[in-house]
């Protein structure tokens, strides 16, 4: 069974939960909701749980829902620190209605989430919220690291498991378990959703060094403004910034690799750094799907993870 | 059976809540948590239930401290957009980490509320969740109300009834739900709860006109600044502003009042409207706790109504 019904449910259920008696909140929170978006989580959600033989998409279709609204509302509050003004290739709340109401849109969102998922178990509540801390304390991280100008490889990673990995476990953790699926799926769907989140944080990163805002559908280059993806290597107490560091450790890189980062071509460097890892990422992902009985969800979780490495925006 | 204990249990889960492995999360969650306040959230959750014969203490502290964590919040946020600078007689958090750490902060709270909230039943969460809409819908009415430089009396009571009332109700009916109250128990609590949240909310914005930070423990004058509290009366095509005129229907103004409204001694003529009217709010409250059986805990929930109205700050 293809999931495109189920998603098609969860989009109108997005409506449905953007509506507010505060017509102004309406406005903001479908304005954002509404603009689309790749959907990602909502897919994961729906996948695992049909990859791990659920049946229950009446149960499973709210879940994959409230993980969109988290993920949007969490973009409509980093908005407003980065001053971004182009997101889902719309304007972003904060740049249409300013800092104050899109601050109060991202907190009707997070709220409206509690609400879809107060009739589900606490298991199923804790899944979610645990994901929602991580996501707070890998932008916090982020944030300050860009403040501070330095960027390390385990604090790169510990910023984008958070940050965008965290997310995404949940999901398939939340599909899988609504599916009744026995605990090493879910521990394979957990693996796999992980080393995804990772491959498509780092894709990210470079596209967002590589591309351009017509392509992204949002501002580039403000990630590296932020400090994210680039990363200060301290060599013989020389502080070298450089995006690629972030990916490789200060110890193993080679020789010509390190000349390369000192280089002018550094950029140009890190993004194939990147997107080696992203790739290595996204087969480790592929190999914890074998877990799983073949299945069309299975293949779709596939097509999914080389997706994510080799798309362009 | 008095209510401290509990709260001593409340304030000890409320630094725990405030712990992230992220050290400057807890280092601003715990600046904020710890700097007191009046608890009267929790104070109302506690006295609801043993005003209703509740025993079940370990279950309803955490709710206790869950209302003070979202109202916590909302103030954390609030502050970034009023650019607050003292408040629970501390800087803010906007003031001394700005606005970008104050917003994380802001949504770790809430985020770690719902945690808190995960074991307790589908109508538990959407009691306490359902308020925490209305907080967003109250915030964004009254932003919305200030920048239009415009508020009548309706939507000034709309505004402190969703901002301030509802999460005043939801404590009750937690507390009392909790206890295994019957319906008219809780339904009088509800009331007792909504006519005293708009007497704290009225008390606060009369404070807010005539009293100083000092004595506040945060800034005075700032609601003033943002329009609640001032509504224009347009009477005869003019744009009359009064701090008095949110209290009292421009159709019902008699001659010498209308008179004085249009005074130099406006804000000292509001002053005494707000004032009476809360005092007829709290007698309202009072008269709501004349269901329930006499306890301990109703005649503090009495003492508190009148505390409200008296209050200094």
């Amino acid at each position: 069974m293809s999931i495109d019904t189920s998603l098609q449910a969860v989009e109108e259920l997005l409506l449905s939960v953007a509506r507010s008696s505060v017509p102004l909140l309406s406005e903001m929170s479908e304005h954002i909701l509404s603009a689309g978006g790749k959907r990602l989580r909502p897919r994961l959600v729906l996948l695992a749980h049909a990859a791990a033989g659920g049946q229950n998409i009446a149960e499973v279709v709210p879940l994959a829902a409230a993980v969109e609204i988290i993920h949007t509302a969490t973009l409509v509050h980093d908005d407003i620190n980065d001053h971004g003004t182009l997101r889902r290739g719309r304007e972003t709340v904060n740049s249409r209605w300013g800092s104050t109401f899109a601050l109060l849109t991202g907190d009707y969102m997070f709220t409206r989430t509690y609400e879809l998922m107060a009739p589900y178990s606490a298991e199923l509540n804790l899944i979610l919220v645990r994901a929602a801390i991580e996501l707070v304390e890998g932008e916090t991280l982020q944030i300050q690291a860009s403040r501070q100008g330095v960027l390390d490889r385990d604090t790169y990673y510990q910023i984008i498991s958070k940050k965008t990995a965290a997310l995404f476990v949940a999901c398939t953790e939340l599909g899988a378990t609504v599916a009744g699926a026995p605990r090493e799926w879910i521990a394979a769907l957990r693996d796999y959703a992980f080393n995804l989140g990772l491959a498509f944080q780092i894709i990210d990163d470079v596209l967002d060094l590589s591309s351009d805002a017509q392509t992204l559908g949002k501002n580039a280059g403000i990630d590296l403004a932020q400090g994210r993806g680039i990363a200060a290597v301290r060599d013989d107490g020389a502080d070298v910034r450089s995006v690629a560091a972030v990916h490789v450790s200060p110890d193993t890189v080679p020789g010509p690799l390190k000349e390369s980062l000192l280089s002018e071509q550094a950029p140009q460097v890190a993004i194939e750094i990147g997107r080696a890892k992203a790739h290595e990422l996204a087969e480790r992902a592929l190999t914890s799907l074998e877990t799983l009985p073949p299945s069309l969800a299975r293949d779709e979780l596939r097509a999914l993870a080389r997706q994510v490495v080799t798309r362009d925006h």
